[in-house]
């Protein structure tokens, strides 16, 4: 399944004992999180406590040009943020790392989740004569962390004070003169983890697999609610503040479809729990048939867990064109019809006149689904069996994945699986159950949120979140 | 003279009654004012409380390329600004307008000019837990608007608070949800009028040659100190608050070089201006020629006025290539010599075997000015005679003018003019007076600031102003 | 494997009866192709007559902007082009279409594949007078076209003619004024293709997916020999010229690593033919192993072929970076030894502890594999039994494909297979044999050319084969 | 005057005694040629025989970035080109410097000038066997050049050969392996003139200001029908072929309009040339005025003619914005009008209650001059006097200059000078006579083209030139 959910952002630091180029690390960090957010990035550098930073509309490899990267310079620390942004909130203002500029010190913050009372926040911090650039919540974050900076004997401390006020989803990379500090959700529902170069640089990074593209060891995950310290003095955990109250609610989606089949999060690898997935829906959802193919990517894993289970031999259905570029022309109304096919096209030879089990991660309107569906269907498979490796999407998330509004979730349109296989064109539907999704990343030591399948949230939620106030009609300045 | 001196910005608001491209207006505005900032620019645009805008290193026409202004929609509001920015501020989030989202209301800002209180103002903000994106002086116009706003009763009234807390230099235009507010500095220390639109759209600009590009007429300039609301209900002039012992300090380098020759700045012509400075320093400097050239393009008006004084003929000496691009490459270290050659031919023709004198603005380092001088001397002048149609800088200044640090300055440098023309290879060197100097507006409805020449400032400055001060080793956050 | 083996070129060619966006279809057809070169691209549409071409560096969406393709207009034919340029050869009068502006009609062209006599034909031509813009075969083939034209009926009279002159490897449209003739080398070195979309446009393409990618139903392959003529009048076929000593030789590198595994050439499915290798791999060179996977993209059909006939479970090992750009930055010295990393990850979970069977196209230099096999024991492989699924490289290709000189060849610095191992660090290698490269396509019309493999060539191949004489120190003109 | 009359080309050529940074000194020598062509552009550098070469559309400083200069390398000749060219002809290949590759030594042209034969010549190649890929003459010129190279002794014999068969205007720069090699037609329509530089590398270019721009020192004009060969040997001059018959007839609109101010054409300054036409239009056409101004910037040198001879004050009138971008946006429908306002401001205090002389050099069809003027009075000028430094157009050039057709131009639509001036709005009108146009150059060492104005052409001219002819209907190929 491609383009209809996306993750809000990825971020990476590094942490280094002598001056290097930081900025390259973080670009190849960040090359590897760009799964995570496309639309924009950022980079800021830290050479002794002068920060400089660039950000931009665009991929990694796109915005860091050579030259730009250059510009940079060395230094001895530097965060970085890859970004989606809603439609609306394409605001320069929004592209992280945030930097700010600051009498007690230069802070940078680079921020992944949401939270559930920024309206509040901002509402406090504004009637208190307070600005905001953008509509990010980063912004609210760092206003807390700067007014709480200014009662306390730390950063750390400060950090801790925030995270007394700030509800709901975030992983936090900050950067200050000396230090970067790392700090995650005490529900933990957005993954970060942490490395260490041959050199000895600490590096924190949204997933795994951003430490493998930088050399970096894996050390651990950041825990739930927890505090990591990097300075001259080493890593320091903080975790005192941690209570026994706050349930561990890290997003199960982020195994389904988000995060990268080569990262391990909270200590079980994505393509196991892909895999895992696969074999439930098999054992749920079991159909005689002639093969099982994956949509491409995220699809891949889960039907090779299908075809194990199964017995049904495994096979590669379509081919993905790897050139797509950002640039280009719209197909006229004719051919728009056909707009999936610019890519992907069914390997003929794999489905033609059999039965097919077509596995892929998730359904959100349906459409493109149909649009495979006939795909394979014009290529001759005899059967299309559509086995879904997550329940079906009905509630909204709250905690940093923008999911379509709810009128066009095709879960939400059609009451039974067998109203919406028919739509789709399918012959036969299964999703995986909420009780076996729950259990795809066992060994993981956190628990799960599943709130956008079952209306269920480890913690409060807004009644009537703003989307985008900002942008609306209000009174006079 | 070329390159050496920069204006800091230029600023346009358009208040229209009725939804019409403003973007594009403002976009015009702009590119009327360039000559004010080349290296970066934004507009921000106000459709019935909704605030788009955008902004991006460059030029007006390079930044908004038709795809990107077509984004910003119409409106019936809108601001811009250009932007030149000194090295090592070249930081994206300094680009104007300002726009804060804030519960009650938007509010974007366009500044030209420069606090001399801006460290305290910053300071104090940031120990009450304020943050700074930025480092540029807008952010603490922003933030005093802002703090006074939350105890006034109208947008008008915050802005008075705001002009009792700023000190030193702003020309400023600010949008609301429903009102464009323009004000200047009691002293008036840099150029605003407005004028209206055929249609009936009030406009503000930094110089009237904006309001000439967008087909408006001029009306008036705004007054030192005054704040002028446009909104539904018309124009309203506030000068209540207005006292009377600010003196009025118009920056006279707008004049001699800044502003265009074709704009009206308080009441006087540019052009007029430029051409009495070249009457005086024909008065002061008469010397036997054959012929009076100004280097292309701000002394081409004070040579003509030398010209008319003096009886000698006035004639074009210089041809600038207009096709001069920023990729530039590098000329190799033996062409460097020759970099002038790259922007400016001479007219052999005009000077060969002859007297010349030739008329610039202003001398910085002299080092441009010598090549020139060599160019015409290979061309066959016989004799060189530089007239500079202002005094010698000697003091830096804090109003917002970008003058070389004061070891670079050809005029700290060398006591004499002797010295300094044998330097620079003329075989006489003639400065026009301060006294001069003070008499080229006569008949503006101010009185003038010439502290970069005299040292004198009208307004208390800065002792020890730190430069760039948030990118130097600082303080644990 | 990736980036050591280049196809030179691609083609695609629409006639329509009627005017109709057919830009827009060959830029879909292109982009289907683009893995046959992706350094430069072109496409030439014909409205009535009047041709307009465009051509740039890059690939297809990024030359083809909307802005640059909307130029190109409407039209009822239009021929285009990938191309891939070896180094000294990136001028731009090598990318095709050629357009010639002929005084008897306009004439566009686009080739795949590589002429063995070239320099004879150019030496011809050029000391008759005839001049040449680029380096490229293909403007020798359009001189062979117009001499012909010139003493002939017809312009197909003019491509049987050429077709006697010309030797090696050519897959060609033509566009004239009112035709599009397709036209592919007696021996059927390189693929050609044809199909026909609902509308009733007649299609050519060098691959059947670029077929699927338009919509356009597969008709049948362009036969060795063959010329198919596009007109008005439908489409005709003439094989009257083909005489029976040619023996055909289509290139099996285009089943192994060149065509896309959704295309069918010659009646046979490149992923059949694919899976065929991993098969007669796996009958080959058994060994007892925990997991069999593919390098990414072209190793995972031959993988998934080697594990179903061997049993040993087919696993996916690792994940490819799909982002990654051209402008992107050079990795430092030492991040530099693992630039692979950059572009592919390991999935520990899939190998750790595990004894793999790692299956890819080709080896070159080897170094790129070594790079990979580094991986897999860094992610805690046991053992890594390495599976080729094509014969070594040991001798040039002369008919379209560029592959490293001799003495950069893996297979011709080391003797022994076991030698080749070793330097590369795998437990165990096992090409597939020659003679079971020959029978992975069965059922193909067609017989194939192994020269790179094997030495022997079906047609004689040049002796001295100058490389980029016109790049040398030559005579005076 | 802007934008309405286009000069097709500018050429220049070095050759150095050994390898240095010719790309670079070519690119310098472009730039100060950039008013001769804006559309497009390309350098051709020789590396002891190698050729490597790099065109596109845009601006010098656009096309050459620094890093594209840097791949054309260094060597000890290049050749380079500027480009207008007419709409329907954007095409690549049409574009110079034209790189032929060849058996007996690469060539390299780039030609300024309009053949009047070329339609013979390329349907004489194109009818035995030869193709051309553009539709510029410059093909032409290089296949005669080739053609004739094989039955001579030296290139220099070919080009004698050559200048037997072209007819026209061309001023042409050839590099062959060893050789530079200047050829100017027998009328020497346009000029062409070399010069060396301090290290003694000769240099050839169409205006002496490239001349200037690169450090070298004029040396003289070629002479029409002369061929100059510059090689290791030094320089050599052919003037053995020139006949007594061909009266030379340089294109007299170079001095009125084309060519910059700073360079001096066949032994006259183009600022001289132009002062003069301001003077003799103040003889014919005096009236009483109180200042005289110059459209810039063409305008400028014949104002100051004028106000010297009249004792009118000279003044300036204009201000034109200089930042004047290519991706500029459209003004809307009801801006339009005011078009020339973006690029040109009155400066009221010149004009405002004045009796104007205003002067240009040329009117085409009247609709930029009447916005002129629109602008002048809106500014509160009293009179506006139009005086044109060169007679009306009346008729094509042959020769090179794109001149509206027929039918748009003013003065073939009204029949006497007083309706012209009613139409556009003047007071009154005066144009130079034909008469004084000739006397402006006085002392030039040849004589004049003064067709466009006359329909006098000292050559033969086509009867129905062809246009475009490659882009219409044609038969079958």
């Amino acid at each position: 399944m491609f383009n209809s959910i996306h993750e809000e952002c990825g971020v990476f630091g590094i942490f280094d004992t002598k001056t290097s180029p930081v900025a390259d690390t973080v670009y190849f960090g960040l090359h590897a999180l760009q799964h995570r957010g496309q639309e924009a990035c950022g980079i800021a550098v830290n050479s002794d406590g002068v920060f400089t930073h660039y950000k931009g509309d665009g991929l990694v490899a796109d915005v860091f040009t050579p030259e730009k990267t250059a510009l940079l310079g060395s230094g001895n620390m530097a965060i970085g943020h890859v970004r989606y942004s809603t439609t609306g909130g394409r605001d320069i203002n929004n592209i992280q790392p945030l930097v700010v500029r600051h009498i007690k010190g230069n802070l940078a913050l680079a921020h992944n989740g949401n939270l559930t009372n920024s309206d509040e926040i901002r509402k406090k911090i504004e009637l208190s004569g307070g600005i905001f650039h953008g509509s990010s919540d980063t912004e609210a974050i760092a206003y807390s962390l700067v007014e709480n900076r200014l009662t306390s004997d730390s950063t750390c401390e400060a950090v801790e004070k925030t995270m007394n006020t700030i509800k709901g989803a975030y992983s936090c990379v900050l950067m200050t003169a000396t230090k970067i500090i790392a700090f995650r959700d005490p529900n933990g529902f957005r993954p970060l983890c942490m490395g260490r170069t041959a050199g000895g640089a600490f590096c924190v990074a949204s997933e795994s697999c951003a430490l493998d593209a930088v050399g970096a060891e894996f050390m651990r995950d950041i825990r739930p609610g927890e505090i990591v310290e990097f300075s001259k003095d080493g890593m320091r955990s903080i975790t005192s503040h941690c209570t026994e109250k706050s349930k561990s609610s890290m997003c199960v989606f982020e195994y389904i479809y988000f995060a990268r089949p080569d990262s391990v999060l909270d200590g079980v690898s994505v393509h196991h729990a892909r895999i895992n997935a696969g074999r439930f829906l098999a054992m749920e959802h079991p159909v005689d048939a002639d093969i099982v193919i994956g949509v491409p990517d995220s699809g891949l894993d889960a039907a090779l867990g299908y075809a194990s289970h199964s017995g049904t031999p495994y096979g590669i259905g379509f081919i993905k064109n790897k050139y797509t570029g950002r640039s280009f022309i719209q197909p006229s109304q004719k051919q728009r019809e056909s707009t999936v096919k610019l890519k992907l096209n069914v390997i003929k030879e794999s489905v033609n006149g059999k039965r097919v089990v077509m596995v892929d991660d998730s359904i959100v309107r349906g459409t493109t689904c149909a649009g495979i569906i006939r795909l394979l269907r014009n290529a001759g498979a005899k059967e299309v069996h559509l086995r879904i490796s997550s329940p079906p999407f009905r509630h909204p998330c709250y905690f940093g994945t923008d999911i379509d509004s709810e009128e066009n979730l095709i879960a939400c349109k059609y009451d039974s699986v067998e109203e919406t296989a028919r739509v789709i064109g399918a012959d036969s539907l299964g999703y995986l159950s909420v009780e076996s999704t729950r259990k795809i990343a066992q060994g993981a030591g956190v628990c799960f949120c599943d709130g956008c399948f079952t209306g269920n949230y480890t913690v409060p939620v807004p009644e009537n979140p703003a989307k985008n106030k900002y942008d609306t009609k209000i009174g006079e300045f």
